[in-house]
């Protein structure tokens, strides 16, 4: 692996993206033991009883926020991986997966943090920017081959 | 990897597959636009006020169209790959992932579209089929080894 | 592949989860049709008529169990296809990914049995174990690189 240097580079920011995603998980867990607002009626049975099996608005937005990871740092890790068998440059590479990881970082941040309109759906939009050049880049490589 | 032509065949339904998604998820937050149904306060003061924090019943659609295409199409990268790597014939390759292809691009087309019943569960058992032959041949040649 | 013994006992453990994943889809679907809860209308209308366009609380909790294995499974077949190159123990790879699979079955058994909390919970962090354990590994060989 780590004589392809853009590989080894992907696998770092994929790495803390799976890592950043275990995190909101966390918080997640976090958020339903202090608002006391829990999914399965075992679980607030656990915890107080039966009226704790509830929605929480603060519950909701984080599972929006992991949600949307899955939507989008879930393909990352399939479109990462093959671009790098196409033997990109080191440079283009780190920056393809630099704004990928920053974009959905600002992403989980404006999410979590609540940040006012629109941060949270530009930092979507830089973070998809990345993806689709992986994508056209993996599709004119292997229909040119 | 363009010496490996099942998985060149492979990585261009994988990245087409990607980029459908990516494609639900735009006309979802088109149709979010349109309806003015918003999942977060912030987006709602933005386009209009608070009460536009509200569920449609078409955003709910396109959301459990991508939530269906995460739960198919992102396994399938997985056993795609790995079956890539069991050296199957081109044409068998190519049969699998074009199977899975057109399922899933039916699938899309039967939600979004509102097309009667079971022409959207047809097609998602359709999409299936490939995906546990693969299952089933990873397991045979990695046990059998 | 199969001269990588990591990778081959890894893909073997990826494949089963991946059917465990679907059949928690085909339950799901079970339970939609015995209990008559449908989530479209065009469903609905096969199976009786709108009115069984409703939610149910065992549907709902098998589509939890479904999300939550989305949320960890799906990085794993990342982390452990990645931790694989590193050329790790077969012992040490086995380990890794008996846990992981494990702590999802049991994960799964308990959520769709409604065992007792926190049965589901302690099998979700067991499993989280070596998911951090092969990211930090990874952050290590790739960073040190």
């Amino acid at each position: 692996m780590l004589h392809n240097r853009a590989l080894s580079c992907f696998v770092v920011y994929g790495a803390l993206l799976i890592v950043k995603m275990y995190v909101v998980a966390i918080i997640t867990g976090q958020v339903r033991l202090r608002k006391k607002a829990f999914a399965n009626p075992e679980d607030a049975v656990r915890h107080g009883g039966l009226q704790y099996q509830r929605e929480d608005e603060d519950v909701e937005r984080c599972r929006r926020a992991h949600r949307n990871d899955m939507e989008n740092i879930l393909p990352f890790l399939f479109l990462g991986a093959v671009y790098c068998m196409l033997e990109p440059s080191l440079m283009a590479a780190h920056a393809h997966f630099l704004v990928f990881f920053l974009g959905r970082l600002l992403h989980t941040v404006a999410y979590l943090g609540k940040l006012r309109a629109p941060i949270r759906s530009v930092a979507y939009s830089i973070a998809q920017l990345p993806c689709f050049s992986m994508a056209v880049q993996i599709l004119v490589a292997a229909l040119s081959s």
